[in-house]
């Protein structure tokens, strides 16, 4: 499945990742793992201590991910406003979920301060960058003094991460689209 | 762990529905339903055809009781944006994650229509409800006449949704409430 310049590890770590994401970690098994890295359980072992430590890698390299890409929309041109427009817009495959949120609904991860620790991390970052943008908004007069620009931040986080599971449970994107729209006409600046 | 007096079919589905919310679909084994139920296998058989089919009648009464909780809340006295912020509010065991929504990021429920019927049905339900409590508030200048009802419903729901991923990554019930409160000094009438 994957180049054969990929190294073994890089193709366990990225099998783990996709496994993560359709299954999530209850529901994947090392051999699940093994077969679609097309590796032998000797390698697996011989890179990674087992599925938790395996498992670290993959969470790690995922939180990676999601914080460039969000980085680059929420640095991005325009007002405040517009940014967190952007970054509640952005590209996503909504009905798959979010790769890092979902990891929250699985007992053992949650259960493991090893593995949980990168997904509070990511989250509590995405949550400063969300505050930082909504105080520039405040001092630029678009958004109202009153309100609490770390609250607006979990606000802007919740309704997207909450947005998965409304398309997830109808089977459309729609849902995820219109909580957006609707947290957006709330943000609007009166112009 | 059950009343005795509680029937073995009620013994298997409270058995389900506790698994299904911490361990998921796809992390509950019959197994571990039939020792928790304190039930032998053919006892299951007897009243059910096996996990899918006992994992609906779980899934259709948590679905219930949510309704029903929800709906008191709802139906309940105080204006239009006292009754979300009541919504919103309503006692939770944030941490335990929400028993339907969790269940979208079972990718075995999301694949199958018959477990997923309940969960959509009771989300799209859920946002009915907030939908026409938006339109009253509209309708008495609560709300401002601009905004999309169903689409405000849709941010609500996914703020609650949302707000468990948020307390479940950080491990505390405190980024579910900030994301509340955000969302409640957005919707706040302008008094």
């Amino acid at each position: 499945m994957y180049s054969i310049r990929m190294s073994t590890q890089d193709r366990l770590i990225e099998s783990t990742r996709e496994l993560l994401w359709e299954r999530g970690y209850v529901g994947t098994s090392p051999k699940a793992i093994l077969e679609r890295a097309g590796v032998g359980q000797g390698s697996m072992y011989h890179h990674f201590h087992g599925k938790p430590d395996l498992a670290l890698a993959a969470i790690r390299r995922t939180c990676e991910e999601l914080r460039a890409a969000a980085q680059s929309v929420l640095e991005g041109p325009g007002t405040p406003y517009e940014r967190i427009r952007a970054y509640l817009q952005r590209e996503r495959d909504v009905l798959r979920g979010c790769p890092v949120g979902r990891l929250t609904m699985d007992p053992d991860v949650v259960a493991n301060e090893d593995l949980r620790a990168p997904v509070d991390e990511t989250i509590a970052w995405l949550r400063e960058q969300l505050a930082r943008i909504v105080e520039e908004g405040q001092e630029q007069g678009q958004f109202a003094r009153s309100l609490d620009a770390r609250e607006i931040a979990a606000t802007v986080l919740a309704t997207v991460q909450g947005g998965y599971v409304l398309a997830r449970a109808s089977g459309s994107p729609a849902a995820f689209d219109s909580g957006v729209r609707g947290l957006l006409s709330l943000l609007r600046p009166a112009s």
